[in-house]
């Protein structure tokens, strides 16, 4: 019985998210999605795959990171090879490694980082609809990177937790927390020890909102403090939003072969 | 009756190419669904509309340009907002301006501008499958840059000319070929006074061939001279192409307003 890690890329276009959901069959998941291959290698018994991040609908990945245990025996390049040919061209496994004992890839996660595009301006180009949210104004550059600032640290987020989570607390730490303009786009870059459901659509939603100059970087520090999610400006569309990386301990980290 | 030329921006994923297909009414072409638009300004009458370049099934345009004319007098930025207005959202007009007397998006065009991203390696990002090609392999960067410069200047074309075609000559003159290579992204741009049918494509096919060395660049420029289409290797897919823009003479230029 091995443990395995696996690195994935996901268009989250046609995906209703990460997470299968409790009897809803016609629903597209990813992890379903993934399921579904391994069951190839285990005669057709579920293999449960625990994702480190459990993307939203429309949420795209670059690097989302899952783990399983199978009991036949593969090699890391021949298990990713196959899972590719059964896999839709919409998910890719780019890595496949064995994983230590007790590794679980969303417990034993210490960051992740989600990166959001959002193009600005009058027209957004019709090749980036997928992967890039859109607002129809120019930002005020300065005052989203002071934004951008304000949410370093460590805060209780309940301001931007969204209705249906089940978490028991909304206290996270922002490791980093940094925007930047190419072109017209607004690139933010955020990683935490964790996140709240929609919780860096609402940092990027915060963002437009005092970018466009509708509220105050100290308006929306307000806001944070008050732990009301009446108070926050909405989130930003799902399209824009990609989860880029996982980052774990060095020991429960790469392959251990 | 005022002469207009148009700026247009298309994901052409969706779109079985820029031109009207006779007697094929269910086949969704850019030029019908522009057309489509225009009639709301002229009750109903179709406005016939002309394109710059002739865009294949499945290749994107980030600059196209098109000409037409109109019996309803608009101001530029209200013809721009009406048609966005009416557009599905695959399509955007970038910019509307009056063009000068005898303006013809195409027979006034002195170049265009294409270019091509072709991600190389053994997997593509499921978030790049509608706007880039790939080749499983890695590319020989020197050899791709080699033979880019040997497709620049005056040619007889024929080797590329692609079957249905019906032109007069296949002599062309390329006035740049730049390849340059972008984290194992292969991006190529091509500016020539016009262009065959496939034949960007075409080139890019050369590109591969020599970069992965099924061919010397000298292979390749005998394929050339031999102007025979079975000497030449196949085209690259379309998703990865896009007409970048469109360069007219300064009098037939911008705006005259």
């Amino acid at each position: 019985m091995g443990l395995w890690r696996i690195t994935l890329a996901y268009d989250g276009t046609d995906f209703a998210g990460w997470q299968t959901q409790a009897g809803a069959t016609r629903i597209r998941t990813v992890q379903d999605t993934v399921e579904a291959a391994l069951a190839h290698f285990s005669a057709g018994q579920r293999i449960v795959v625990v994702g480190a991040g459990r993307t939203d609908t429309g949420v795209h990945a670059l690097g989302q990171v899952a783990s399983f245990a199978l009991e036949k025996d593969m090699a890391p390049a021949e298990l990713q090879r196959a899972m590719n040919g059964l896999l839709p061209d919409d998910v890719r496994v780019l890595e496949a490694a064995r994983a230590p004992e007790g590794f679980h890839a969303r417990k034993s996660a210490l960051s992740k980082l989600y990166r959001y595009e959002m193009d600005t301006g009058p027209l957004q180009l019709p090749l980036r609809r997928r992967v890039a949210g859109h607002v129809p104004w120019r930002l005020d550059q300065a005052a989203v990177r002071s934004t951008a600032e304000m949410y370093c640290g460590r805060h209780d987020f309940a301001s931007l937790a969204s209705a249906g989570g089940s978490v028991t607390t909304t206290v996270r730490t922002v490791l980093r927390s940094e925007a930047r303009f190419a072109e017209g786009t607004l690139i933010y870059e955020v990683e935490a020890d964790g996140f709240l459901r929609k919780m860096v659509r609402s940092l990027v939603g915060g963002l437009v909102a005092v970018g466009r100059g509708t509220l105050a970087v100290e308006d929306l520090r307000r806001a944070l403090l008050a732990r009301d999610r009446r108070a926050w400006p909405p989130p930003a569309d799902a399209r824009g939003l990609a989860l880029v990386r996982v980052t774990y301990a060095p020991s429960r980290g790469p392959d251990v072969e």
